[in-house]
């Protein structure tokens, strides 16, 4: 494997587990404002956790004979926030700090064992359901559940013989697919990032609002996007190996040789190479460059959310890339610009914007974005998808 | 509302929020065999809870500085089972005896606060996401994830002007339903019960994978089930006005008015009143109950799954019966009907077995099934779809 690639994966991938809130741009030096309301994900008629409109979380944990209550997110996403015993036996506690606007993980601390807030809906991330909070973001309305024809997301089982089992994918179909049906759509195979699955980019990501409000504005074409499991290799920082002996194959198998198929089989696609993107969060990001620039004769159009970027170098040693690729999307969240990219000791970090701008003057089809105050987190990549949908499959 | 419906709602409903484990027809004085293995619905990597071949479960909590750990789960699925603290800070136990075959919800007490199990999936029931445990049956093949032809279970998004909002649906198009582009098919409509919600019937039930199963065993003619949200009255027993003030009306004009008809113009049906068909469980087979019977201009097949029976008097009572019923398919699990039903003071028990030998002696299509040593719990409606589905849409 390219030690370019493994570099870059060490560096976006490392960022992934502390995927909690990043230290915010404004100090929380402001006063709280003492308008909380119940966060959006609660499971139904919980009251808390609540969000306030600077972006501040209020927990409160029922544990009556418990020594000691904390939640993983705090300010900057690291220490957490301790809460407090009240006397009616609850715990509760305030962020010292607003949090970015967007999706954050966390999770409670109970005496000493990891549990999951019972106010709150789960999510897929770390490797487990985690416990989900939405700090309402100025740019929300991209994303919201609107009064506009809604694409459905279909549960797909799908026959995989190189993994020995049926195989889960969610297939977003845009609305009308249902009723046009002598028309056919082009494919975007999206990936999560490490430690979350299929599930990811519908609950955490919104990708079908975000792509039903854009068709409903007339700003994409509409797409289907085809979503399934990327953790074929067992990775885990730290472990034997590692990410160094990530190996692409099982994952490329199942997606170019069972998933891609079966999908040009049960929905009508347009099969051919110009209708089919593949893009990828954080090592979702890894594994679609480790794939699309090497299998050229499938894919047109490529996204690195958080995962990486394409330089000079990397595009002109790929024999066809510049006749083939129709977009090089490569997007981050300020923040992890802000922090730099990480690389090993004695290599020098890779800048992607400046990666980004020479694609372009070499004449490739890239773009560049950075989502304004954002960390390693789903805002960023679900503006990120809003940036990059218009831009795919136009012929 | 019809005091004899509001009797039955009542007496099954009563029995929802304790959808724990029954207890089991052998006692438990068999040593407890020790090969445990970890429960098919743990979290991906997590070894605890385990199951063993008798249906014991164990079950191992980290919380090291905890006073007190107890599971819901228990012998009898009352008293539940209180775990003991080990010296590596971990808190385990192992249930007084076997549990019935199949799915079971399940919460931890943690020093006096109700927490999931971190190591076990979540599933929504009792008006939360609880873990759950699932108990090797002896029959699981029906509902077995093979190799065989799979459907879809697709999420949508309805326009729902009554409520305001867009209600979410999953349907289930079976195999073929994609390729077969002008085939059309018959419709069922599947309610959950009290305090679950649309995601019940995929995620706890298996319906997916029992119709798949049965398709590709050519035991059923391949059609499509729908899945909403039924929860539209806050019905939570000991509530001011309680099931008695249960109003179906809500739900019927998000069912009749506004699913019904997506459905049948964003889906290839079959849309006449023989090829629809509406059950449910426990709640949601009184809600079938409420709403089919009223409505026989739009369905022919009614199935109630621990959910109410159907009288010689009710039946006779309502205008075209008759003529227009072609399957009265009614489900309990033995240990429901060796509780017997309960109803208020003063009012004779209601046998659910003999008012379908009466609707069948006096003509009507009328089946009985009880499913063998299960409670009011998804085993028994697993089975009752089982049963049921083969003798919808029999032209």
């Amino acid at each position: 494997m390219n030690r370019r690639l493994v570099i870059a994966l060490l560096s976006a991938v490392a960022a992934t587990p502390a995927a909690t809130a990043q230290t915010p741009a404004a100090a929380a030096t402001a006063p709280i404002v003492e308008d909380f309301k119940p966060s959006s994900l609660n499971q139904p008629g919980q009251e808390f956790p609540q969000v306030n409109s600077q972006g501040y979380v209020r927990f409160k944990i029922k544990a009556p004979e418990a020594d000691a209550v904390k939640v993983s997110l705090g300010l900057g996403g690291r220490g957490g926030t301790t809460l407090a015993k009240q006397a009616d036996g609850t715990w509760t506690g305030t962020t010292e700090g607003p949090l970015d606007e967007g999706f954050h993980y966390y999770h409670l601390t109970v005496d000493g064992g990891t549990f999951n807030d019972p106010g709150s809906l789960n999510f897929y991330g770390s490797t487990r359901w985690e416990s989900g909070i939405e700090i309402p973001a100025h740019d929300q309305d991209f994303y919201a559940l609107k009064d506009v024809p809604h694409g459905h997301v279909q549960q797909v089982l799908f026959p995989s013989p190189s993994t020995g089992t049926s195989r889960r994918a969610f297939v977003y179909t845009p609305p009308g697919y249902d009723k046009n049906q002598s028309t056919r759509y082009p494919v975007l195979y999206l990936q999560h990032g490490w430690g979350e699955d299929e599930t990811a980019w519908s609950n955490q990501g919104h990708a079908n609002l975000i792509m039903d409000n854009l068709i409903a504005a007339g700003k994409t074409r509409p797409f289907i996007i085809v979503m399934t499991y990327g953790m074929t290799n067992d990775i885990r920082p730290g472990q034997p190996g590692g990410l160094a002996a990530f190996n692409i194959k099982p994952f490329q198998t199942v997606l170019l040789d069972e998933l891609v198929p079966y999908v040009d089989s049960h929905f009508r696609t347009l099969s051919d190479q110009k209708h089919r993107a593949m893009a990828g969060l954080s090592m979702g990001g890894f594994e679609t460059k480790l794939i699309a620039p090497n299998h050229l004769d499938k894919f047109s159009h490529i996204g690195l959310l958080s995962g990486g970027t394409f330089s000079l170098d990397d595009v002109t040693k790929t024999a066809g890339f510049k006749d083939k690729v129709k977009l090089v999307f490569v997007s981050f969240g300020s923040r992890e610009l802000e922090r730099g990219m990480r690389t090993p000791p004695g290599v020098p970090p890779s800048d992607p914007r400046k990666n980004a701008q020479d694609l372009k003057q070499a004449g490739y089809p890239s773009v560049f974005y950075v989502s304004p105050n954002t960390g390693h987190e789903f805002q960023t990549w679900r503006r990120s998808l809003y940036q990059m949908a218009p831009l795919l499959f136009r012929d």
